[in-house]
C-alpha cells in the first residue's frame, strides 16, 4: 500500500532543516525528585512546548515542505483521532494552503476544536480504519489533495526523528531512549537517529496494555492490526504501520506494555514535578521507566514527551 | 509590629546575589494565541517552574541565607497556608537547617505534603491569623527559631522583588507588570524593582474578588484586614502586610480585583496555551488583564506566574 522507500538518517538531517523555520526546538527539563523515585537520570524532551502542542508537528510540517509548489497548492489530507490534525492544519496554515482532516466520531473534543481553529475542513466518520481509509480517499478524489499518513509516511517518519536528534545533541550521550507507540512513527524515526548518532543507545517503546498491537506484531514477527483499542491513550489508539513495523524490527527496539493506571500515575507526577501539561499518551514513556526499574537503574534515559493536548473539559472546574 | 526598614533596590540586587546558587532564573514564555485574545504583548515570568514550584522560594531563600551561622544553627520558623511553607522548608534544606511551618487547618493537602517532603516539621493551627501568629510564638520560644514572616519580611520582599528584576532583563521594557496579591510582598517588590529599572512601567495587583482586602485598603488609605476570605486562590486568602501597606502606596501600585470565574477561565487558558501547570492564584493575574482590554491595549505586558503548586487530588483521575 505505501510502495515509497523507508526513511534514512539523512532524511532526519533534511527534515531539520526544512522545519527549523517552523518549529520550537524544545527545551530537555530534569527533575531531581523524579530521579530519585525512577533511579535514574531523566532527560524529558517537553514536546507538548512544540507547535500545536505535540511532536506531530515535526512530520506534518517536513511533509508539508517537501511538496513542490503545483502540489502543494492543491492542499494536504489526512486521518486523525487530533494531534496529526492539528498539526498538518497547522503545518498547512505556515505554508498557505489547503487542509482537509478525517476525524473518528469518537476523538478528543478539545483536538477538533484546535484543529479547525487552525483553519482546517473537518470530515467526520466512523472510527475505524475502514471508514477513515475511505472517507480520505474521497476526499482525494475531490480535491487533489496529497495525502499525509499520520505515521506510515516517510517524511512524517523523518520528521518525527529530529525530536530524538534534538534530545541527543543537548542531553549529550543517553544509554537509552523511551518513547511512547502508537502507530510507529514517532519509535521509527527516533530509532532511526539513535542509531546514527548514539549507537549503544537502545531504544524503547512503550504501548498502552489496551492496545497492544505493537507488542503482538514484534512478538509473532508479523504485523497485527485486528484489535480494538480500550485505552485513556487516545493518541495511541491507531495500529502499527506496516513500514514502522519494518523499521522497529530492523532497529530492534523493544516495546513493553503499560496499563492505564500506571500512565494515570506518571501523568499526575509530571504535572506535579515539571509543572508541564502532559497527555496520558506521553506520560506512559515514564510509567514504562518507573515500572522496569531494573532496566534502567543508574543510567541517562531520555523519555520522549510527545504531546500536552489535555482534553480540559474533563476535569471539574 | 514588624520594626525592619522597608527594603529598597539595593536589597533586591544583593538578594539575586545570595539566591543565584540556589534558586532557578525562570523562563519568560510567550503565546501568540494568547496575545491575540489579549490585544498585548504578554510575557509571562514562568514561576511555577522555580524550585518548590512557585515565587515564595526566592524570598525564603533570601531569609535563610541572610542570617548570621549563630542564628541559622537554631532554624527558622513561619506560618504559611501552602507555598510560602514549602519554600521555607527547601530553602532550609539548602542551608541544612531546622524549618518549622505552622499551618492552618483547611491548607490544601498538596502543599503539606511538599513541606513535610522538604524535611520541615509541621505544627497544624486554626485557619486565623491569631492562631497562627500565637502558634509561631510558641515555635520561636522553645526553639529560638527565627521568624520568617511571608510577607512582611523585608528579607523576603526584597527577594520577591528578583522575579521581576529577571522578568525585565529577559523581556526588555514593559509598560505594565501584573502580579497577583495576597499578603502584598510579590507586589511591593515588584514595585520597587520595576521603580529603579523601568520608571515609566507601572504595577497592577490582582486581587480575588472574595479576599479584597488590599483593594479596600488602598481606597480607604487605611489597613483593612478584617474579613474572611472566599475564593479559589487558596495562596491569596492572607491579608496585607503593614509594610506591604505602605510599599504599594508609596509606589501607586494600582490593585484591581478579579471574580473566581475568570480566574479559572483564565487558568485553562494558561494550561491549554503554555502548557504550563499554573495555580488559580497564579492565573488571576492573567484574567485581570483580559478583564480590563482598555488599560492593556497595545502595550508590553508582564505577567508574573507566581506558582503551579495545584491539588490534583482534585482532578478527576
Amino acid at each position: 500500500m505505501d510502495p515509497a522507500p523507508l526513511p534514512e538518517f539523512n532524511d532526519i538531517l533534511a527534515a531539520a532543516a526544512r522545519i527549523a523555520p517552523h518549529a520550537h526546538a524544545t527545551p530537555v527539563l530534569r527533575s531531581r525528585a523524579l530521579d530519585a523515585m525512577a533511579g535514574c537520570a531523566l532527560h524529558f524532551k517537553a514536546e507538548p512546548l512544540q507547535r500545536a502542542g505535540a511532536f506531530k508537528f515535526r512530520g506534518a510540517c517536513n511533509a508539508v515542505w517537501s511538496l513542490d509548489d503545483a502540489t502543494a497548492a492543491r492542499g494536504v489530507v489526512t486521518h486523525s483521532s487530533g494531534n496529526h490534525g492539528g498539526a498538518l492544519a497547522l503545518a498547512a496554515k505556515t505554508r498557505g494552503i489547503p487542509c482537509h482532516v478525517v476525524v473518528p466520531d469518537n476523538a478528543v473534543l478539545a483536538k477538533l476544536a484546535a484543529i479547525e481553529a487552525y483553519g482546517a475542513v473537518l470530515h467526520r466518520c466512523a472510527p475505524t480504519i475502514a471508514a477513515r481509509e475511505a472517507m480520505c480517499a474521497q476526499v482525494q478524489a475531490q480535491t487533489g489533495a496529497e495525502l499525509v499518513h499520520p505515521y506510515t509516511d516517510p517524511r512524517v517518519i523523518a520528521g518525527q526523528g529530529t525530536a530524538a536528534m534534538e534530545l541527543l545533541a543537548t542531553a549529550g550521550a543517553l544509554d537509552v531512549i523511551v518513547v511512547p507507540v502508537g502507530g510507529g512513527g514517532l519509535a521509527s524515526g527516533t530509532a532511526i537517529a539513535a542509531r546514527a548518532l548514539a549507537p549503544g543507545c537502545r531504544v524503547f517503546g512503550a504501548e498502552p496494555a489496551g492496545a497492544a498491537d505493537t507488542f503482538e506484531s514484534l512478538r509473532r514477527g508479523e504485523r497485527v492490526i485486528d484489535f480494538v483499542p480500550d485505552t485513556i491513550c487516545d493518541g495511541l489508539r491507531g495500529s502499527l504501520g506496516a513500514p514502522d513495523f519494518e523499521l522497529l524490527r530492523t532497529h530492534r527496539v523493544e516495546v513493553l506494555t503499560v496499563a492505564d493506571d500506571d500512565t494515570v500515575a506518571a501523568m499526575r507526577l509530571l504535572w506535579q514535578r515539571l509543572k508541564l501539561l502532559v497527555e496520558p499518551s506521553s506520560a506512559i514513556a515514564l510509567a514504562l521507566v518507573l515500572g522496569h526499574h531494573e532496566r534502567f537503574d543508574g543510567q541517562r534515559v531520555g523519555v520522549i514527551l510527545s504531546g500536552g493536548n489535555v482534553d480540559l473539559d474533563a476535569l471539574p472546574w
